[in-house]
C-alpha cells in the first residue's frame, strides 16, 4: 500500500517477503495490489480484495500522519466505528518516553483501531497492528516498515491464517547456505539427487541466490507432523552435505560471521582484525553477532597509511601488498592479544593506489601462528568490492580453522 | 504479473521503476497489481484495470513458455483474436540467429500479438512488446526482465502516454533528508507552510520515512520548463530549511557520513573513531564514501574491555560510562593522530552489561578540544541499537562542527 510504492520511491520488499511466508505455510496469495493513500481507492480495493479472497493483510497506512488511513478505511469499509484504546496509548506513550522524547499529539492516532479489532500481541515500533474479522474473513492491518511487520506477519499473522485455512500438514524449509561455487556447479553436482526426489517426491531442492553472501540451497519438505518433517529435513541436509562438502557455512540465518566466531569458540581461540579497505566492515559484521566479545578482541581500522606503519608494525613501502597484509595481521594479533587475526588492505576505488588498480585486495588470516595471504582483484565497484572482500576473508579463516584440527 | 513474484522469489523492482518514471512524466499512477499467471485471474485483473484506468501497462508474461499467457489474456479481454507476425518471426529468428543458436519452436509464439496491435519499435531482448488500443484507452504490453522492460517503457511507453494525456509541463523533485525530529513532529512544523503550497499549488512537500536513516522531505514542483521548475525547487528549499533548520544534513542520495566528511573537509580537520558497540559499523559507513582518506584516518575497535585500557587509556572502571567514553574519544584521537573523534560504548545486548539494560549507549563526539558524551537507551532490538547510534553520533558531529564555526 501506499502512494510511496506506487511513485517508485520505495520498493516494495514487503510484498515479496510476505508472499515467501505465505507460500511456505501453505496458503494461496493470488492477488498483491498496491494503491495510494486515497479513501475511495483504497476502499474499493480492500472491498474488492474481500469479496475474492478469505483473508486480506493490509501493510502500510498505520503511522501517525494524516495520510495514514489503513484505519479508516478498514472501519468504512467493515461498517464499524473507530476506537481510541487507552492501553494502546499507554503502550505508544511508553515507547516515546524510552527515547526520551515527548510523543506528539498526531501519534495518539495509532492508538484507534475498528470496533471489535483484535490488536496483534506484538508491537516492534510505534505502530500497533490489528485484526478485524468480517463474517468468516479476516482483515490484518501491520506496519509497512518492514521490520515491523515481519516481526508481527512472521509471529501472529501466518500462524492465524494456517489455522483459519485448517491447514494441518506442516511445510518447512531449510537452507543450507553455501560459499565457494556458482549455481551451475551446485546443480551439476546436485543433479543426481534432484532427481531422485523427483521420484520421491518428499522433498524439494531449490537454489536462491543471495548477493554477495554466497547461494542458498533450499529443501523443503512437507508431511502430517513436525517431527516427520524435521526427520526428511534432516536426512536431506546429510545427504546434501555429503555432496557439496564444507562449502556449506551455515544453515538457514546463519551468517558467515557467526560461523567464524563458532568456529574460533569451539577451539578456545579469540580474534583480531586489522582493517583498511573495509575500514571496520569486517568487524560490523562480527559484532552484530550476540555473544561475539567472548571471542572478538577487537580490530585497528588502520585507514591512512601511517597507521599502518606505526600502530600495526607495517613496514614503510607499498601498503597494497602481501608483506604490508601479512605485517597488519601479525601486528593486530599481538596488539590487541589474540591467537588469530584477519588483515584487509586493497584498492576500493575509483581510484588507483600504489599502482594497483581498483579491486585489488590483499587479505591474510593468522591461524596457529601461520600467515595465509592472497590477492584477488575483483571486478566490481567499490561496496561490493568491500563486501565481497569482507566474505571471502571470513570464509578463509573459517576454512583453516576446520582444517586446523 | 507473475507467480514468481507472488511467491516472493523474485522481489518486484519493475513496478518501483515504472511508477517513478510515471510520476516524473506526471502521470497519475492509482494502481499496481500483481497476479499469477493464471488466465482468469489475470483477464478480471485487467477488465478491472480498464475500467477504472485511462492506460494499463502489463509487464511479463511474453516469454515463450506456456505460462506466459499475457499476449492470449489482451486479446480475450479486448475481444480480439491473437495474428502472427511474419515480421516478428523473423526478427525474433535473427536473433536468435545473432546468438548462433537454433530457435526453439515455443518462441514463435512471440511473434502472435492481439489483432490491431501496434508492435513497439524497440525490442532488446527474444520478447516483442506491443501496445493495443481499445476506444480510448491503451494497453501496453512489455516483458519483464527488468532491462528489456526498461528500455521499452523508457523509450516507447511514456512518451506515448505523456502524449496521449497532453502533458507538457515538467515535474522535478528534490529530497531533504533530516536527521533526529519525529514525522509527526516535521508535520507540525511544516504544517502552514503545507498549507500555503496546497493553495499556491505551485510545489509540494511529502514525508517519506527512510527507516534508521530519518526522514525525507521530499519537494515536488511542476512547470512548463526545467528552468521553472528548479527555480520553484530552490526557492521552496530555502523557505522549508528556514522553517526545520540544521536537522536538514543532505538532499537526494546525500548520506549522513558524506555529510559529515564534507563538514570536516571544509574545516581541514580530520576523524579518528573508538567503536565499541557499534564494532566498526561507523568506520564502514565512513569508509564506504569515496575520498573519505582525506579526512578518515582509522579507527580502534575495542570490544574487549583491555583493549579499551590499554589501547585507549580508559581508566579502570565500568566501560559504560561518560568517563570511559570520554576516554575512548580523547584516545582515539590521540592514538590515532587526529583531530576530531567520535566514540561509542554500551550494550548492544540481548544482555545486560556493567548493570546497565540492553539498548544503553553512551556516545561522544570530540570537536575543537573539547569532549561531549550523551546517554541513550534504544528500545531497539541489537542491530537497530547498532544503526541508530551509528547516525545519531555522526550528527552530533555534523553538528557540532557546523556550530563550531
Amino acid at each position: 500500500m501506499g502512494t510511496e510504492l506506487l511513485l517508485g520511491q520505495i520498493v516494495d520488499t514487503n510484498s515479496s517477503w510476505i508472499g515467501e511466508q505465505l507460500a511456505l505455510a501453505g496458503i494461496d496469495s493470488h492477488h498483491q495490489v498496491k494503491v495510494g493513500d486515497n479513501f475511495e481507492r483504497m476502499r474499493a480495493v480492500l472491498t474488492q480484495a474481500l469479496e475474492r479472497s478469505d483473508s486480506v493483510i493490509m501493510c502500510g497506512g498505520l503511522g501517525p500522519t494524516q495520510d495514514d488511513i489503513t484505519r479508516e478505511v478498514i472501519a468504512a469499509t467493515l461498517g464499524v466505528k473507530l476506537v481510541r484504546r487507552d492501553d494502546l496509548v499507554e503502550r505508544i506513550s511508553a515507547v516515546f518516553g524510552g527515547r526520551g522524547r515527548a510523543m506528539p499529539e498526531n501519534n495518539l492516532r495509532q492508538a484507534d483501531v475498528p470496533h471489535g479489532a483484535e490488536v496483534l500481541p506484538v508491537m516492534p515500533g510505534t505502530a500497533p497492528g490489528f485484526k478485524v474479522e468480517s463474517g468468516a474473513k479476516a482483515v490484518y492491518a501491520v506496519p509497512g516498515v518492514p521490520w515491523e511487520m515481519q516481526q508481527m506477519v512472521g509471529e501472529c499473522v501466518i500462524g492465524d491464517l494456517k489455522q483459519r485455512a485448517g491447514i494441518t500438514a506442516v511445510i518447512k524449509s531449510r537452507t543450507l547456505r553455501t560459499w565457494g561455487d556458482s549455481e551451475s556447479g551446485l546443480a551439476e553436482k546436485l543433479h543426481e539427487e534432484i532427481q531422485r526426489l523427483d521420484e520421491t517426491g518428499e522433498c524439494t531442492i531449490a537454489f536462491l541466490a543471495s548477493g554477495m553472501e554466497g547461494l542458498k540451497v533450499r529443501l523443503t519438505a512437507k508431511a502430517p507432523s513436525e517431527e516427520a518433517v524435521d526427520a526428511i529435513l534432516a536426512d536431506e541436509e546429510r545427504i546434501v552435505r555429503g555432496i557439496i562438502g564444507d562449502i556449506v557455512f551455515g544453515i538457514d540465518d546463519e551468517t558467515m560471521e557467526s560461523a567464524v566466531l563458532d568456529a574460533l569458540r569451539r577451539r578456545g581461540w579469540t580474534l583480531a582484525l586489522a582493517e583498511s579497505l573495509t575500514g571496520g566492515l569486517i568487524g560490523s559484521r562480527i559484532t552484530a553477532v550476540a555473544g561475539a566479545s567472548d571471542v572478538f578482541r577487537g580490530g585497528v581500522v588502520s585507514y591512512a597509511g601511517d597507521v599502518k606503519f606505526d600502530l600495526l608494525g607495517v613496514p614503510e613501502g607499498r601498503v597494497v601488498s602481501e608483506q604490508a597484509v601479512t605485517a597488519m595481521a601479525r601486528g593486530a594479533a599481538k596488539l590487541l592479544g589474540a591467537d588469530c587475526a584477519i588483515a584487509v588492505t586493497g584498492v576500493a576505488g575509483p581510484d588507483s593506489l600504489d599502482g594497483e588498480a581498483p579491486g585489488t585486495v590483499w587479505m591474510a588470516t593468522l591461524v596457529a601462528g601461520e600467515v595465509e595471504a592472497n590477492r584477488v582483484v575483483f571486478p566490481f565497484d567499490r561496496e561490493r568490492t568491500r563486501q565481497f572482500t569482507t566474505v571471502s576473508v571470513l570464509n578463509n579463516l573459517r576454512v583453516r580453522i576446520l582444517a586446523s584440527r
